[in-house]
């Protein structure tokens, strides 16, 4: 590996492994910042980009991955020799959307791996405006490749429990406990919710009961009738209201969906945090006539980032458990492994190009 | 007719005819009082339960009708002689979701010709609580038959409207400029939106053209595709944002849900305000991938009442042009007529049972 050179993983075409190349450090503009990846984690989106059909905006070939942390090494003076993590999209700051709050769906955002070269590479180009800095305290409890995880699987949950106005005392139905829904059942937790975990896989269940999550249940083939009829009667036995409940699916299937829309009563609110191309036939009058919402949330706004890292520093927010690194050259065998649901934990790459 | 009894039309079964039916006035308990009917309208959830299969959750037979205005004659003695309207929806006023500002889905809530013997009738008992009182100056203006609109038509949209936090400068789109819509649109243009009207009768555009709204578009055969393509260019010529869309469905059909949905984009509200009971076929991941939310509104808060008749009052919301009254005698003829979608204005049945 040579100093000034920068190795990635290149989607060449869909379905087709990822092939390793190399360019020269480019020229670093006003405001970038050069990160040496610590770690990148494998998202959900990175496979459907590179399976189901989902387009990056950057025309392929492209390295994906937008789950980084990393080093800063060259660029803006004071950030150099910082450990940050990238956020995965990095707004404008200065648009409409960015002055009324709603930095994460900035229209001149940029997304790491689908608008630029991603974060399965050895370094990584970004603006350095909305970088996280780690600090000291929390990088003596984790190695930073770990922290990864917070640019999305931890962060879009967060936001979107603030979006669902979580309240303490609310009942939380946590609609798969995977790569993002394990962080959204502990964060959900932390707001004072009575939470509940759904999922078919029982490794899972217990992994995140272990974690501190009220209780589980294991809906695999299970009709939305009976599921309803459960999820009352832990409600009850949780002390929860039958009312207003706040439903957040997270497996990102059209299963998990269904569930999720079946579970909306009164007051409801469900969260689509996890994505999926398929369609799902649901009553859109039942918001009217439950007098509920269904809200979905793009990433996470920069500005939230620290408040993450601190819960991670204080372990409130436990990552160990739920995730399990790789060297950056098994890319190819980890992508497979992931479309074939083999990990119960998620991969985070980390950069072995010596 | 006599002094001491109830004439009303009684739903026996779903799709027959409704038959006239009297009894004696019922004793009044604390708290509830006698209105004289002065008008009632005819609304589409009416019509669901005569037709669509939407039960009342009083069992039949019952009188049908939630849309309300009239005259105090018996009962709590401050209210006696007191001009009304009577919500569709009375709270109790005491429980968690009253006390949480969420009054219109009060799991304790009663609904005139949905709980107990509805409007239309010669007179209906009903909780005195939440009665909105009509100010002689608004009644100097118009009959008191013709504000029985408020209790639903006009109140429903005017809760979303809030709900949907609209503000000054943001596109509204309105789907369905029928009995809700036409509200609906007056009361976005109210709130300070760039207003476009979407129908497929080119009468009912017309009308809503003329008090005021700032575009309208028919959509009859019109594709997705080219829907978008034409909003997109209504925006830009009315100066409203290409996002952060709030779009409104008050057609309460399946075509205008699925168009009201494939209107979300980034950031962007769909409020369905109209309701069906088919199911729609959505990428609900688009909640997600443009942060965007659908919400539901049931009925209205009692407490915004007041200030919907103050913008009637004012002619600032106009109701003459969009309801036509006819005896309650022609009961039977009106419902089979709104069924066939026979009125472009909304019926409103006065009593005529002397």
């Amino acid at each position: 590996m040579k100093n000034d050179r920068i190795y990635f993983w290149q989607m060449i075409n869909p379905k087709e492994p990822f092939e390793l190349m190399e360019k020269s450090f480019a020229a670093l503009e006003k405001g970038e910042v050069l990160v040496k990846v610590a770690g990148c984690g494998v998202c959900h989106t990175d496979l459907s980009f590179w399976y189901f059909g989902v387009k990056t905006r950057h025309e392929l070939p492209l390295a994906l991955g937008h789950e980084i942390s990393g080093t800063v090494i060259d660029g803006e003076p004071e950030w150099i020799g910082n450990h940050v993590i990238v956020p995965a999209v990095l707004p404008c700051g200065e648009c409409t959307m960015c002055k009324k709050g709603r930095s994460n769906i900035c229209r001149n955002q940029l997304m790491p791996g689908n608008d630029f070269d991603g974060g399965f590479a050895s370094h990584v180009k970004v603006p350095a405006k909305f970088l996280c800095p780690v600090p000291d305290g929390v990088l003596s409890k984790y190695p930073l490749e770990q922290l990864s995880v917070v640019a999305d699987a931890v962060s879009t949950p967060y936001q979107v429990m603030e979006k669902s106005e979580l309240e303490a005392g609310d009942l939380a139905i946590a609609i798969g406990v995977g790569g993002i829904g394990t962080y959204g059942a502990q964060i959900s937790k932390i707001k004072g919710a009575k939470v509940l975990a759904l999922d078919i896989s029982d490794e899972k269940l217990t992994m995140i009961k272990d974690a501190g999550i009220d209780a589980t249940l294991n809906v695999k083939n299970m009709d939305a009738k009976s599921l309803k009829a459960n999820v009352k009667e832990i409600a009850k036995e949780l002390g929860a209201s039958s009312a207003g409940w706040k439903v957040f699916e997270m497996s990102g299937t059209k299963t998990g969906q269904e569930l999720a829309f079946n579970l909306l009563s009164f007051g409801g609110t469900l969260s689509v945090v996890g994505f999926t191309m398929d369609k799902v036939e649901v009553r859109l009058s039942n918001l009217m006539a439950f007098d509920a919402k269904a809200i979905g949330t793009w990433g996470c706004k920069a500005e939230l980032y620290p408040e993450i890292v601190r819960l991670i520093g204080e372990r409130k927010i436990k990552i160990e458990p739920f995730i399990e690194t790789f060297p950056m050259s098994k890319i190819n065998e980890v992508f497979q492994n992931s479309l074939e649901h083999k990990y119960s934990k998620r991969p985070i790459l980390t950069p072995d190009f010596d």
